[in-house]
């Protein structure tokens, strides 16, 4: 099923909903069911209680979600968001052809984080900070969400570990990612992290995942990829870094881009006032923000 | 005053101290307040209730702190913990020598972040990870923390936002920190943030801290600074990161360690079983940890 976070107004309360189509969604009440949030969901729910989610509550009526107020389907994560750096063979290529000692060398998974005090949500406005930022771009990422606290999972365990999937707009800004070496504070700006439009439970798609991937710009395409090319996957990345550390449950991980970004154009082209991102995943939906004025 | 988490038992609840010396502490209800934990208190108490913690309750018995069990001050940060690398000149001369691509460059702030799902405490082990971890070092650090939201803060305001500071030990990997490019995953194995061994509030160090800084191994001194040596200044800090992002009530920085890593050691020596490693802060007080046998 389809898990989202929404508000009945813009000053309500966040709220939890389960979709099944792409268009309305129920209640979580309406299944006999309370959490009292996304993350608290995610941690605390049993296979009984996900049975339950399954079909749609009788007797009860569906919200169209065009009614309602859009939120990320995690919109406080418990942690920084975990990001893979360059994980796709072409977009290694074009970014090395951007900054060749920032993006060239890739002996390993590159892994980093971002901060994300409030994930930015479908419809929102995604900052530009002038005079702070002068080269604004998007990365179209799967974002893979754990259930369940991973320490030390051989790469055969790891699907055990996934409660779902979203898609996560890993907004960089490039003048700061690599004019500060790390790529930290170029990728943690407030409104950073759009994700959504909702989550989509394991179940729902073959694991592991091998889905289309895209992002237009203004309706022109610029990425489109498969999932299916990670060069290193779900599974290496869940082995590897629980050999010394603990995913805990509610984790995210944002897996890299594929070509395409701003960066790689030739010449680079960065996001400007007023440009409509589109980010895109077969299966899981489409997620679109618009470039703010300032 | 001096602020402490603490168990009466090992399998007992966190509970939150109150010292004045450095050998004993007063339980918090003994001052007729109670929080959930430190980021609860951290996040909100009201300047009247800091202003009841200053002072020793009357009636109430001290508890030495030698009969209780020790825990980081804010065993389950609220968010990572932001990091600064390279930050002080002579530091930046031995990590650039050790490695001259990973660590020579500086042209501004670094800055990374350090995954701290649980932080280690005064008398916890710092784990080997045999196998995966063949240049295991440490980095005391001043631990910056932050007391209420942060956003556009100007440099001459920064001193409003500290709550206090504490000992961080910015245990690290320097085969992964290195080897996968960005430092995130070298950085935030289980067990690599010994804090402590408690929160020392901001009316207690003079502003901007200058204080001593040092760490041995073994009872070797290693490293010897001060915190007024910092390349780039907490305010400045500050003023940088919040021009874009949000530094929530809660969050901690630890602000870079002072030249005498294993790392910078001629030839380099990492830590191995069995080392004592202690931090020194003065004002703060002492951190110390036993490298784990596995």
């Amino acid at each position: 099923m389809r898990l989202y976070t929404y508000r009945e107004r813009p000053d309500g309360d966040d709220r939890i909903g389960v979709g099944f189509g792409s268009d309305s969604l129920y209640a979580l009440e309406d299944f006999g069911l309370t959490f009292a949030d996304m993350n608290d969901l995610i941690c605390n729910i049993t296979p009984e209680q996900m049975g339950k989610l399954r079909k749609a509550p009788e007797g009860a009526k569906p919200i169209a979600l065009d009614s309602l107020v859009r939120r990320a389907p995690i919109p406080y994560p418990m942690q920084d968001v975990i990001c893979l750096g360059i994980n796709y063979d072409a977009h290694h290529e074009e970014a090395g052809r951007f900054n060749q000692e920032a993006f060239g060398d890739r002996p390993k998974a590159i892994y980093f984080s971002k901060r994300v005090s409030e994930a930015n949500c479908d419809g929102g406005k995604i900052p530009r900070y002038e005079g702070l930022v002068n080269s604004l771009d998007y990365e179209v990422e799967l974002g893979v969400i754990l259930g369940k606290d991973a320490f030390q999972v051989p790469a055969e365990h790891a699907q055990d570990y996934i409660f779902g999937y979203t898609i996560i707009n890993d907004v960089s800004a490039r003048d700061l990612q690599t004019g500060h070496k790390q790529w930290y504070f170029g990728k943690s700006l407030d409104g950073f992290t759009p994700m959504g439009p909702c989550i989509v439970t394991a179940d729902e798609i073959a694991y592991p995942p091998v889905l289309g991937i895209r992002c237009s710009v203004n309706g022109e395409m610029r990425q489109n990829g498969s999932t299916g090319d990670f060069i290193t996957t779900i599974a290496q990345v869940l082995a590897e870094l629980t050999r010394g550390m603990t995913l805990k449950a509610g984790t995210i991980i944002a897996t890299g881009t594929p070509a395409g970004v701003g960066m790689g154009m030739q010449p680079p082209c960065f996001l400007k006032s007023g440009d409509v991102v589109t980010c895109e995943i077969d299966g899981i939906g489409t997620l679109t923000n618009v470039v703010d004025d300032h």
